[in-house]
């Protein structure tokens, strides 16, 4: 018995936002290890299947990625569907390269299903286009997130050249962002936006500058969230008042 | 009568990476209006929807914008569900900002529904994650299609300052594009790849370098491609060898 491991984006949190690959790989899996983030509506889905939960949260309880890789070579021994499913898109801020190379390399079939990233489900809620013709045609997607040994600051430089960023696993540091962002040349009245629990029920949209980014952030909850900032964001407010009706506005 | 009208991103190409609200709005449309990317099958999806082509495909033939944005509003004067269906996500390079604009002005309600963007389907074809843990962590998408008037290489700063860079619509300019990055300094040896039809049964992914990109690009066919560069791609070619099995391989 040799299977395949799926690495399988959930998308952003709403349960339709899942593709329909990832769906019928969810209800053919005989094993599902699954990110925190990933929610119950969705792992039902898989209702014959095992189903792990194998972290990761930020600043939470985690399974080392060590372990996680030698559980999915080891799952494929034994079973024909095993999916890793990963909030969002598996290619984007997800360790998928770890898990594939060693997957690679106990000889184990990998197929990436991709999915809908948090960063364009929050577009999507705020109703404002990430590139704009005239105003926009760079995107950068950046985390400030750092490996041990890492330079901190390598992820400024993309975020300045480009013209709209979205920074993903940064609301716990927006203070630091922005302020780095600000010392580094970017405008403080560059609008920005944060996008928590982007595509959910209980979305939550927060605008202003990057000089408020900071006391933006403070509002947050304890959900994931996505700082968006260029100037597409200028008008946000009023896209989202007029023409999202069933949305949440927090402001 | 006053409908609402949804962006919606029709994703890659592969008709199962639709996500499941995309799938369950196409059943229920009174109306599509589609971009030429989008494939029968999907349209196949809305079988008691009128289907509309409106455009657009470089270089080939497209419908004016002002006109489509009006058939949206008046779309939404006649029927309940009306449905834009764009290629990819429709909030990166979709132009759903005018869309959105306009349809806001004319008071019609407006829902964007995101999608699984090219970049991320051509990632997870070549088994290569665009951001990895110690090599990248920022990524930008960017298009060297201008509009009239705009700075022809605004949208150089970027790709030279982010680890990752996925290029859209740029196949076609692919010597251009890599005489301009290497004059403006990034490295003739960046590790690149170029994916036509993406996430699609016919996809084919060239490797090289920064170079060799208008070499690449040259053997490509009429479909969308996207090129991606940077370090994470140095070997992309041995991956999708060893991981990839059922897609095709062209080189």
């Amino acid at each position: 018995m040799s299977g395949t491991v799926y690495l399988v984006g959930a998308g952003p949190g709403a349960a339709d936002l899942l593709t329909l690959r990832a769906a019928r790989l969810l209800v053919e899996a005989d094993i599902v290890f699954h990110d925190a983030l990933v929610s119950p509506e969705i792992l039902a889905l898989a209702a014959g299947g095992e189903k792990i939960a194998v972290g990761k949260r930020c600043g939470r309880h985690s399974t080392a990625q060590r372990f996680i890789n030698k559980r999915l070579a080891d799952a494929a021994q034994a079973h024909k569907v095993v999916v890793r499913l990963k909030g969002g898109d598996p290619m984007l801020f997800g360790r998928a390269h770890e898990e594939i190379r060693y997957l690679v390399s106990r000889g184990v079939r990998v197929e990436v299903v991709p999915g809908v990233t948090a960063a364009l489900a929050a577009s999507a809620d705020l109703g404002v286009s990430l590139t704009q013709r005239g105003v926009a045609r760079t995107v950068v997607f950046a985390t400030p997130r750092v490996a041990p040994g890492a330079p901190a600051n390598e992820w400024l430089a993309p975020v300045l050249a480009a013209d709209t960023a979205a920074i993903y696993m940064g609301a716990g540091d927006a203070q630091m962002i922005a302020q780095a962002l600000i010392e580094a040349g970017k405008a403080a009245a560059t609008p920005v936006a944060v996008v928590e629990n982007a595509s959910r029920d209980d979305v939550r949209m927060l605008y202003g500058t990057l000089r408020q980014l900071g006391a933006l952030a403070a509002e947050l909850g304890e959900g994931p969230a996505v700082i968006l900032l260029g100037e597409v964001l200028a008008d946000a407010a009023a896209v989202a008042r007029r023409a999202i009706p069933r949305k949440a506005q927090a402001r």
